[in-house]
């Protein structure tokens, strides 16, 4: 284990001081960072881009082993291919480091300030969190982007990947640590406590006080056990139960496009589609286009009556129960209702959202209206897809997850969501009378 | 019991459903707020403020009640004193609510926004948080405040006060409920669960996707309880241990009186002084000053060796110790410690410091530019009192506490901390390619 954390002493009993002691390393190397300049972490996410690109040997070898022990599990194919690393896919992940490097510096950004009626000066100012807490699954990327988005925000971060990446995320480990110290930053930025298994999560999730937010990442079962069990403060990413809804008064030609953007262009995200609402007087138009659309790229229906009523011959149907409107499928399955009005369908979103994205099809002002103030979601958007609820499509670059809590963020979280703010007050004597 | 709140069932197990069907009743009425105008609001509070002036005498008579009970049970006078109402200092905190009325509505404020490359419209709109919950202690004036801040800024407040002032907090609820039904808005925007004791905030504290996020406000105690117990977000407000550095270069003649202000001004507060550090080479002059000026306010000073050397005649004096570092006196103790450089300054108050605020005194640009980047606290404040982090002297209006974590809020929250964000995205027919 060439690669094991400074203070390791195996999983076990010892978890709790090692990842302590990991956590005060990340403190420590975390105050040297927040006072780096834009170039230096731009210089360093360069040398880390370049590194994973010389390591690629090694880093596909690695990943190779996870590769044999996930076969040799039964892991399905589709999780084998997302796991899987070949020099390609090396090079992507390194060019998200080149991308980092060239969006803004959050750090310094001055939020709001004024002078007071006494003289003092005052401003906000933007500056890092400190140490950043992930808690993953399989993905080999996630390893990279989040030791990138930490140090562009000026945080040091531990990480906790899924024990399916080990030994890919070993290799990466070290190699990101190696292009740091290269460039005379602490290595211990970028630090794994893989080593220590579910015992060395767990202490992650007690060390409040060393560890300024926990990000989890992963199926909805890993971030409810974070989001339960953590002291440390959690932003919760990720579960989406998302609707669109086709207005009375919908323009069908840009509906069922829409429809079929957000169920299909990519199943297995959080900003997919998984129920379609219907307002009946557009039903006997809208609903037999849109399904024959669906039908053609193989999509599975779990309908109401009335949308049993409008179904082409050939489409696979399975009649609605109350299950399938709470359920995120990330398949090419859909559930379908005709609702008799807005109200109706803003009830049932109100009811059954997980509170990431909503999309509303309609050409009438006043349901927009309604639609984006009634409804209590992440992102709503009128007469767009829904795969646009993304940090990249929304322009703020390189997102760490998709928050759906209230607190902190809300929807694609960036660099500046890694940051917090410090108050600075600057006078010549001031006193409180 | 004329106030139970909606499902009550009196304290035991039955405190889960209760407290439940409580927060489903706040959660339907915090909808019905989250639409409503600036105007509707600011007329609630009007009224709220109105009807705690005209119930003056009731209150007053169950203040009498939880008094008479604080003083058998052998509460402290200064307990007894912060919880004592009569009119005038109900008038008062009818006062705050009116106050709050002419702030301006955070709900609606566009954060930031612009149009993407494909047309498609994007704004990051602020809006209420939906439920918050408060724990808090004695003070019945935290009840008013408290929903107050809540329905300026759109949301429904679930209450959970201390048992010590029960009976005021009983007939307060119970007044602005009435003001607000007397309005037309829902009274189960202001509920309280006194009624379930301490099985009310453990379910208060477990109530996950009712309630959004809770404020706890009180000791240290009561504040970390709840961090360590709570599965719904929680911002950490209150504790400070802050600091008073004066540096090498410090004008002696505003030194002094920042000292004095910072510690003295009110002792029992947050943002009060408890640490003062002194430039080895300013102490000679600074030292005797500022000790002369802190005996004359009756401070107890905890010194190091050099300061005990410096001590003018007649002061109590006790020798420091490493508790002495650590502890948040909030009464007339001051630890001080000389120190031979700026580096000794920044490394004790990082080791020592709650995060709260801090303060140089110095004439040196270096000096200032070190502390105001090097530090990790909520407010950094150059040449001026530490009891300036406030939100009404930050200009930020009323304030529901002062943050000390680095989520969602740092140093003074105001109303627009009680929100979050939406993002509203409209198109005409975007898809993802």
């Amino acid at each position: 284990m060439t690669t094991a954390p400074a203070g390791a002493t195996g999983p076990g009993p010892d978890a709790h001081a090692a990842v302590t002691a990991i956590a005060r390393e990340a403190k420590k190397a975390s105050r040297v960072l927040a006072t780096a300049t834009r170039a230096t972490k731009d210089a360093a996410l360069h040398a880390m881009a370049e590194a994973l690109v010389d390591a690629s040997d090694r880093i596909v070898a690695g990943n190779a082993e996870d590769l044999e022990r996930g076969r040799r599990g039964g892991m399905k194919e589709s999780l084998l291919d997302r796991l899987a690393l070949d020099p390609l896919r090396v090079a992507a992940i390194a060019d998200a480091l080149r991308e980092l490097a060239a969006l803004p510096d959050p750090v310094g950004e001055v939020v709001r300030g004024s002078t007071l009626p006494n003289g003092l000066r005052l401003r906000q100012v933007r500056v890092p969190m400190g140490v950043v807490g992930m808690i993953y699954e399989a993905r080999p990327n996630v390893t990279v982007d989040a030791a990138g988005l930490a140090l562009k925000s000026g945080n040091a971060v531990i990480l906790r990947g899924g024990s399916a990446a080990a030994s890919s995320n070993e290799v990466i480990v070290e190699v990101l640590g190696d292009a740091l110290a290269a460039q005379g930053l602490p290595r211990t930025l970028v630090q794994s406590i893989d080593a220590f298994g579910r015992a060395g999560a767990v202490e992650l999730m007690r060390a409040r006080g060393l560890v300024d937010v926990l990000v989890p990442r992963g199926g909805a079962d890993l971030i409810q056990t974070v989001v339960r069990e953590s002291v440390v403060p959690v932003i919760e990413t990720g579960v989406g139960n998302c609707h669109v809804f086709v207005d009375a008064t919908a323009d069908v030609a840009k509906a069922v496009p829409i429809v079929l953007n957000s169920k299909t262009q990519r199943t297995g995200v959080c900003n997919a589609a998984e129920t379609l609402l219907v307002h009946r007087d557009v039903a006997a138009t809208f609903l037999p286009a849109v399904l024959a659309a669906l039908g053609e790229k193989d999509v599975t229906i779990h309908g109401d009556e009335a949308t049993a009523a409008a179904l082409p011959a050939g489409l696979r149907f399975e009649p609605a129960t109350e299950r399938d409107w709470e359920t995120e499928y990330l398949s090419l399955d859909l559930a379908v209702k005709v609702v008799d009005s807005l109200d109706e369908a803003l009830e049932h979103i109100s009811r059954y959202s997980s509170g990431h994205t909503e999309v509303i099809c309609t050409q009438d002002v006043t349901s927009v209206r309604r639609f984006t103030t009634e409804l209590d979601s992440a992102a709503l958007i009128v007469n767009a897809s829904s795969r646009f609820t993304d940090g990249g499509q929304f322009g703020l670059g390189a997102e760490i997850g998709i928050s759906t809590q209230k607190l902190h963020a809300r929807g694609p979280m960036g660099l500046a969501e890694l940051t917090t703010t410090t108050w600075i007050v600057e006078g010549d004597g001031q006193i409180r009378q």
